[in-house]
């Protein structure tokens, strides 16, 4: 199985709050941005994908808040695993700060034709460059 | 048990992504509207809480998505219950265009001490005031 | 000349900084909800100007920061007055806050073709709706 | 005089609108990431200036728009230059991407106590680190 992947993004004035945290909604937000990534490293850029006709939609998203990330932290956004069904994907993501687990989730893909938005199987360039992420089964 | 607590609100360009829908983190943001008009129509404003040394943290956020929402649709947010626990409250919202449920979740709160930062009770008048809302055992 | 435009707006704890205020690139997207308002009030949805065929871009924005906006204030989104030229259109936009001017800015879009993305000229429609807000020389 | 600052930011998803671009408002959002990554290149965090008893607000911002910003690009956020006055500071700032400029604009800071929130000096930190971005009088 692959090591997790890493990406490191600074904490933006604007996406944290009164509380001078990143706001709970934007943990989400960097989620994105760690997909996004991922899928830079192993697919190319996302576009490409569309630009072959699939895209994705977001089914399901959960998070675990364990610590506050602050204003201007350099976190690492980090992605353990991925599962891979039919047509959908599970990812789970996490941000770090400075080694500490700040939060931690789960985001739900469906992979659907930019042609009439049905679901549509997960393309055979996702399964090849993102099964190394998947869980070997008994091991986790 | 009280009837769900609504909110109208209208979907802002800024608020929608590429795809022209509701970006999904920020379903969390109008979760978190949802609750502050909860706020002030059970309990006053907000902030009359945090004047009086209590505050909340979101300890874990879960979304669903159902169907898209589209910018400019005037959408309701909905309260369909709250459980209060010693120290935290649960509390599961939607978002509804047309009576059409597009995306329901849960949110944890737990209150803080403004001061120091621990954990402290729910506060009394928090208690009665959303005590109504709680499901009934049995019967959900 | 017609009245100013007013639209009624609740500011977010989202929308919020760690200064506990309305983040400054943020009055820029309460102007573009004003307009959006506007368009409503005055032409029917938004949508229904790019159903035919015409869209706008910004050009330019600017914006004087007079007092902070701080959260879940009730605001006025005001539009002053509307310069229409050929192809674009230039419009004075305010916060209030309880009759106190926040800040203020002007906008100015740039109506293009959907297809081509060329300019074009300000829609008979829009002339007819918004032609009320122009300031009339040398009055102001 | 000091060459213009630059600091690589790359476009995240969320920022951008229905347009598939950067969206308006977020263009002063990233002027805000430029400065923020000046005061790092300068002057060590900005925190450690609020933490002197000095912080900063926005008291105006422009921005004029060249060439839509897509999502994904990495795009060059450019400081040309920097006024200091007795209590302000304006910063010229764009955006760049691929050498093309897409937007540039102003912002004007004012210094404040963070005790009252008075207008206080320009620090004299501030104004020997970034003295040579001053442009030379008579040059431009």
């Amino acid at each position: 199985m692959a090591p997790p992947f890493r990406h490191r993004e600074r904490v933006r004035y604007a996406d944290c709050d009164p509380q001078g945290v990143l706001f709970n909604a934007n943990h989400l937000t960097y989620f994105d941005v760690a997909l996004t990534e991922l899928w830079r490293e192993e697919l190319g850029s996302y576009e490409s994908m569309t630009r072959e006709g699939t895209d994705m939609v977001v089914a399901a998203a959960s998070v675990r808040y364990l610590a506050p990330v602050p204003f201007d932290a350099e976190v690492d956004l980090v992605i353990d695993w991925i599962r891979l069904g039919e047509t959908s994907m599970t990812t789970c993501i996490a941000i770090e700060n400075g080694g500490v687990r700040c939060s931690e989730g789960e985001m739900r893909h469906v992979f659907i034709d930019t042609d009439g938005g049905g679901k549509t199987q997960v393309p055979g360039a996702v399964r090849s460059a993102l099964g190394p992420y998947e869980p070997v089964e008994g091991k986790r």
